[in-house]
């Protein structure tokens, strides 16, 4: 048993890590940490934990050196606190925006912000276990992407990774409320909120870089609130390079994901649930993966589905300590998800 | 034309006068009072509202004489200010709690607050049509009920009048996130609030006290937030009077709500919307009431349905005003509601 | 008053007709086709027109010769019967996919059947006043466009007609489920089509054809049904020409759609609804469209939201029928959606 | 490992019956049967299982010996194909109507139809563990009651066991979309049962009969249909018996349930959960409970929420085969559902 603590466990990241990391075989979490609800139960603020847990929340100070600690807080907070955690734990998993770029002009023009500790940027291996996984096996510091950023990456590395289209592409995301986290504003009130299509970002959403940075293209990003708690499904309209038909493509997706344990490709000829959709994802680790040809125009649509606190988050996160610490890489995390839900 | 004036103009109920007395053609909005937002545009704060009007938020201090001011105000509010308003408008229409109620102590049980203005709490006529159309038409304070009382107190009167039942009854309310208001704390967030079924009254709802005065009974009201942001349904479980039969029940429902311009029975054999639903009523008017007679059992089961906002709030409100001028009923308030929505 | 018949009355766009037709002063209904529903009341199927019409539904024989008769029966029900409804109705609205397109070709390619009477594809003109008004005056045959192309050609024309942006576009669709009609199979149960964010075309859809025709450019579509009855959204990713830069897009909008009864620009600095987004849009005409340019890459997102029953379909066909008979545009059609909703 | 087979295996209770006992770490699933997809791959109806399982369903001739045989069928299939199952497995468990009821007479007017098995209705030990798990340690064939029933049942046990409240109480019960299952008709249509509040039977439900069988009291049961897929909540009225306070109440509720694995008492004072919820439930089997009293009026609200497919049916059945078993009760039922969601 290795022991973990959650920083901003009253979060809705914070709180999928103690769903995980309590119901985790190999794990004991010595501590949640938060600073708006110290001696609070862990329960009161997570309901769905009742009985599996009896832990109070607790605030930094109260944490003793532990194997792993998760960076659940708002964006900005991990960078000013991040050495802290780095004298106290063995590996700092973020799950902020903190770390997610590598390049301190890009973070700034996107943050709009400075960076507080750019002498670590280059450090934090990005947590995409499909993309980086030997780093993985052996990084102390990493930091899981944006949970709209996870989904593009995976919908067309494939393609990329074989140089199958052109180094460009319009990235189409639709997500859930809990991406705004627990304490968002007016904005966010299900009055408002219910039965949005929002647009909340047309250009130069934050998760737009990370995609330009893993896939080496350049990504146009548009983000779209949707009906929905949980999920996030990006759509990518791209152009493939001269000659390559539907079989290359089909071949890819086929070749890149079919070892991996949490990556479905999902590109059916019919069915209901024929592309990748989030709905069936609630609670699960996977990224479903789906595409569409259209061979005279050159053009392709590709699409992946998650759960933005599970793949999109926390489940990814774990995904990686499992990595890390030499554990079948779906412990802790084989939940299927529902249907219908 | 006459000159109104809308006093919280910014909150749900507001928009929703300001929806309708923009829109009907006696009437002329000279103010829409915010003191959240002096001096910015309504359509800002109500975007369906943009190109019907140019109107800006004031404050209380702008507002001139005017025939009538609809106070639309957080509850507590309304009572500390009453006296100006009666001082600037020959009719002052409250759509708080403040006047609900007539008998002081009852305010103060479940209100639990002292009433700033207990002398006034007799001259306001309640404002539902229904049961007191006559008292309405001179009227100059009028209380508009709460959404889910008006519901509960239509769906069983037409019985209670001809004394039909038993003189108590259990009330189950349940009811769209709109009735929390636009400034509405985490529970309303859209992440907690979305697929809610919570139970947030399950005793000693300050309606359950509207119910029981209206219809002279002991009422029992548990409320429930259900999914959906406008809309509250009222299901009444009532015991019938020895030999009373379902054919004495429809009579009653029938006769009672025959000239009714806004009460629609609603209690078919079959068909999706056999009994009344608030889906089909969003932004309009009606009140559906229906029932169903267990005759070996002696016991009934009454439903009604509204739009929290409008019979349940602002329309009923508008419906005085016709009431008061002489003008038709329905006049400003026709939209029929849609289907599908 | 002129005499109108709804064909395919028992339908949600059928409804929605009926809905505004009733509620038009200068119209009166003299018949609701059904084919499923004959001699059962209107207001079974539609129970939003309980107390505003005691009409039945009867069959196509049953209707006699009328001023305008509106088609809103399935695809490829239209160009079967359209001969028989010219030669009784002085104007022919057909809201269905058969006559969307000009080009035998294009339409057998797109629907996957043969046209049966394309020598009238030519003669319908085209149901979008924003573009084509001079020549609806005086129409007789018109031809509804499709919800999705409606809001992907008013996103886009003002740049396109000032020939500020490249001739190739990709649209992302949004729809809520209404849009597949009132006898949808499996996929559109509740509990299979709540939370979907689904890719049911990623290509090829049909409205794709439509926005190729009226636009003039290489139009690709996908289209996703979301969470929502009600409701369309278009986002538009294109490329503007060299030295096209924001002022320039906006001064193009402003111009294009000043004098528009029913299209809104909305682009705001701020604001929760500073984008166009149907919810707001329930039950009313407008058409919202909004943009945002990235002027260092030279790419804009343009934006359009409607209600897919009304701007999208019903409330077209009514603007059309009122510019026809020479009335104000926006009789019958003055609802201002709601907010919160 | 125990070899088990699904009848029924394409429904909704059958594919929750499916995702459990491939997780389950003591079953072996021989047979998935469904009349309408013979041959068909599971995880083509059941999206959520792709990758976890490469089953086809198969006809009910195909299925040979097994251990256990879970039916859930449409109801009445069930009854007339038991003598054919009990003769292939050692247990018997139906999830169907067809059993729950243990006297003819009843049966019968509650269903509209004859019972094809009467010999066998007093041979099915009802599943409910917590009234009847001595029972159901030997039993070999049982009846998992119907959704609505068990949160019923359970939300006052604790007072009827203790003879703390009068004989009699109102049962209001809201369910969402699953439970009309798979084949639902038009009612059930997305369009028209989004954002629904539907009394669908508001007297004489099914359930209501075994609410009065379990608990030897008179129940009255109004069922309605709100926004949600999974969900059931099942609100109690009733009369305290003279002299009975809050904290015996609390008592009784602490005293019955403090051992049970499934059942968690949800009653404070404060916090956005305080009462039980379905939301927090999705896919766990758990059943929370909760009351609240009004000492003055004697007079109490009792309230029960599970996931209708977890613990309102497969999830239940799950348990008993533990029990049966003798393994642990919780084995394969650990997930203890997601916040938010």
């Amino acid at each position: 048993m290795i022991r973990v603590a959650v920083v901003g466990a009253a979060g809705y990241i914070g709180g999928e890590l103690l769903r995980l990391l309590i119901g985790h075989p190999e794990v004991d979490v010595v501590a949640a940490v938060s600073s708006r609800f110290p001696g609070k139960r862990v329960d009161g603020v997570h309901p769905n934990l009742r009985s599996a847990t009896d832990l109070l929340f607790c605030t930094a100070d109260d944490v003793e050196d532990c194997d792993a600690v998760f960076l659940a807080t708002p964006h900005r907070a991990a960078m000013t606190q991040v050495e802290h955690w780095i004298g106290r734990a063995k590996q700092v998993i973020d799950l902020t925006g903190d770390f997610r770029l590598d390049d301190t002009e890009v973070f700034e023009r996107y943050y709009g912000t400075e960076h507080a500790a750019p002498h670590l940027l280059g450090d934090f291996v990005p947590g995409i276990p499909e993309l980086y996984r030997e780093s993985l096996r052996t990084a102390d510091l990493v930091s899981v992407p944006g949970c709209m950023a996870v989904a593009g990456v995976l919908a067309l590395y494939p393609l990329v990774a074989r140089d199958l289209v052109e180094p460009e592409a319009q990235f189409d995301a639709r997500t859930g409320s809990s991406g705004s986290g627990a304490t968002a504003g007016e904005a966010n009130l299900h009055a408002e909120r219910s039965g949005a299509m929002r647009v909340f970002a047309p250009t130069g959403h934050r998760h737009e870089a990370e995609i330009s940075r893993h896939l080496g293209i350049r990504a146009a990003m548009t983000a779209t609130g949707v009906e929905a708690v949980r999920g996030v499904q990006t759509i990518c309209h791209a152009r493939l390079r001269p000659g390559v038909d539907k079989s290359a493509v089909r071949r890819a997706y086929r070749e890149q994901y079919r070892d991996e344990p949490f990556v479905r490709v999902v590109a059916h000829q019919r069915g209901t649930f024929r592309y990748p959709e989030p709905k069936i994802l609630l609670g699960s680790n996977f990224c479903d993966v789906g595409f569409a040809v259209d061979e005279e125009a050159g053009r392709l649509v590709t699409i992946a589905a998650l759960d933005n606190l599970m793949k999109g988050g926390a489940g990814n996160a774990v995904q990686f300590l499992n990595i890390r610490m030499g554990w079948p890489e779906n412990l802790g995390l084989s939940f299927p998800g529902l249907h219908p839900v």
